[in-house]
């Protein structure tokens, strides 16, 4: 058998951090190199999550991470689903020294991207960015974009639980913006649509997609994309209980990254 | 075993009149006494509906029809799911001939109703008047008040083919309606909202419920209303594939109306 | 405003005790009186649960912390969800010191819950045992009684984790059940029915209400109750995310049994 | 514009192909060549349908009807959803004269089905045959088979009205089969299951996939493929309320089958 993979979790103590630190080091071909995070410094990093010792102490500095990372005879991976922030600075660090960047944080802008691309394919390194790192809702909108081109009528339905603020979901924007880059308008009307309540057909979103915003305690997150034709309704449902749901793709971007020779934004261009 | 209650089916060629006189001709304890329509007078309504001679010309005056009606031995009820112009005219036309009116038409306005109720009143007789004879949707609406006791959040959605030109259904504002008769405010928000397209968040109806419509050809009609509370999530759906699901409803009508002393609003006072 | 209700929490260290003693200090009109568990003896419940001091050690009998509750002039509640073993006697020795039991413990006998209701009213006492205490259940399931007096058929698709053994779920039995103590047999045949592959079906269960039962990991507990007539469909669905389910029932409970003279079993009975 | 494509209908007066009638006359590229039927022949066909005077009487020979699109300049398609005992004689005759057979009648052996193929290619033809003309089942399979190959679990629920005699549905068994052609086995199981009744875990099929049927009147035709892993749940669902829902289908078999050289079965692989 090959050597696991080592990589560096960044922000290990963070929500997402700490289900990475623990599938890393779960999976058979993964093995957790360094655990980064500003708290708790120096301690160790399974102890802090209550998963009995690692001897990895928590480091304050990824600098010093990825000097250690640069002296390896095998490629070293670096996961970061902290802020956007932050995430460009340790991007350009991990490449400087040869550590290949999964990162699974929102909010980056395109010239951002687009820089650290460039930057990327200077060093002849691969990246991995995905704003969404979960494998069912990548294969929901690879099937809706197959689905629209023989079905021209399409709504989006979002629900989530009431302490999200903003609506739609960044996820059913994103959707409904793959969708329209097909270059359809969908849902041509069959009569004159009147709206007795402002708000009831949803948002237009791009291409004539509408999306309907749900807010409830005791929902999570979920997507629902419904086609219809006549005599016909074709629906996609993705439901999200738990941020082990990502993890999957985490795993996949892990092993495919050493692999690449340039930055790949989108965990579709992986399946 | 009683003699069969005797039924006249007004509008009788109409989508819901053809419905009715195929159920009242079926059912064991109803039998069709007259049929009436402008159209086809004289022919053999069986005929007409390609369902086989009954020996039943259509009539094209209704008060003929009830002139006849007032010499019989046992009560005759009218069905009727015209229009509301004529609906009016009708249910007093046969309270005045001893005729115990069911009617299924939407638009009566709040005057004409309490109108005809203290016509019916008057002459000691019932009546029954229901917006909508489908039992599941009455019990879905039932089961909704019930829970509203216990719940604070809740949501509607509607789903409607696209040839439905109004939004929300009439059907979800009624729901919505049922509900804010409680008196309770639903949903207090958690955080602060905010729509990045307008109308994701959907219609605000009564006691800011929210109603999100979908237009979809391949869709029929559909209601869903969803209860959510930490921790879990109550829903309520009906969905309507066939006219033949107003018929229980309408059978029951004609076998409670003629031992009412009153004239009856909605199907749920029956139940 | 009056007194808070004094709350003894049994097994307070167990996956529904430590949500019993979160809703309990936060609520109102209720406190935590005291903490009993077999572990962590003498520690502070607060600090063992991560929630800050309460300056509440856990106790390790339930008898002393009875002894003490009886000198109490307010009536104090004892809740109790622990294995069936323990339940019997720790009511018994609840209203033997005149603490009031609300019980969610599954598993006690018919002829246990007798014994325990001869008990509590010679006490002169009341209790709470209720096998299930999700609000949103006991509605479905009153929801669905209504819906069965209107419609003669019905199944019951009931969806959980892979991890659960057992198949069907108790609480679709149950609904079953209560179903069937309506002296209906459902789901009358139109065809003869042939099952290629056996099982395909699902289950018979009483009145001959069919069950359907899904397993896969990322569900967590749903119940649909389906119900058909011609032209329409009626369903109630259930979905738990998370034991703060069961928070308002408990509190209901509470708040409930101290005024109660008997022993009430099931919580559809407080509602 | 080029000349439409010229059709004839075989068992024109049948449920599905007066749908076909219909569809083909007004398409703008196809148009009705000839209409086929054992019954009224001699009578227009569009009269016949109640769709006004189309100057083409029912024929009773599909021979004679064949002998004369032989004659024509453009190729004549012929579309027959009739019973599976015709379908092979009627295929043979159409190749024979040149016609391009759209075949939507399940079954033909695979006997029959190879032995039309070598006639097919010996006449340097094509033919289409496809057991379900409904893309967006088609669409709903082809996801399912991607996502089979991230998803390890996955269940079928299919929900039909209960005139349908047979459990599981054709249209399931095939979606279990078409996942069972990766080669593996699904639903490892985590705990020994245990049914307390038999028959709730639905049917064993192909590689695993367990599949439970709903029989309720009020339903149509659904299928819904579900799959699971950790924190995510998948959902795939086709709801059919209408024949022409395969409309669709059709016109691209018919539009496409001229240019095949070989016989397809299925309509995946025109897609």
């Amino acid at each position: 058998m090959s050597t696991p993979i080592p990589v560096i979790v960044v922000g290990a103590l963070g929500k997402m951090g700490r289900e990475v630190v623990k599938t890393v080091q779960q999976a058979p071909d993964t093995t957790l190199y360094a655990a980064v995070d500003r708290k708790q410094v120096g301690e160790d990093i399974g102890e802090a999550l209550g998963l009995g010792a690692f001897e990895i102490p928590i480091s304050g500095s990824l600098q010093e991470v990825c000097v250690a990372a640069a002296q390896e005879k095998h490629p070293v991976v670096m996961v970061d689903f902290t802020h956007p922030e932050a995430v460009y600075e340790n991007v350009r660090m991990a490449i400087a020294y040869g550590v290949y960047p999964v990162v699974g944080t929102t909010g980056l802008s395109p010239e951002q991207i687009a820089d650290l691309a460039e930057f990327t394919d200077k060093a002849d390194m691969g990246a991995v960015i995905a704003p969404n790192f979960s494998i069912g809702m990548v294969l929901l909108q690879e099937a809706a974009i197959r689905a629209s081109q023989y079905f021209d009528h399409v709504e989006i339905i979002e629900l989530h639980h009431n302490q999200k603020a903003d609506a739609p979901s960044g996820t059913a924007l994103q959707t409904a913006q793959r969708l329209a880059e097909l270059g359809k308008t969908f849902n041509p009307p069959q009569v004159q649509e009147s709206e007795h309540l402002s708000g009831a057909r949803g948002a237009c979103a791009d291409a004539a997609i509408r999306i309907h915003s749900v807010r409830l305690p005791g929902l999570i997150a979920h997507q629902e994309v419904i086609f219809g034709a006549p005599g016909q309704i074709y629906t996609l449902r993705h439901d999200t209980s738990d941020r082990q749901c990502y993890m999957p793709g985490v795993l996949l971007a892990i092993r495919k990254v050493t692999q690449l020779k340039r930055l790949i934004y989108g965990l579709e261009k992986l399946l």
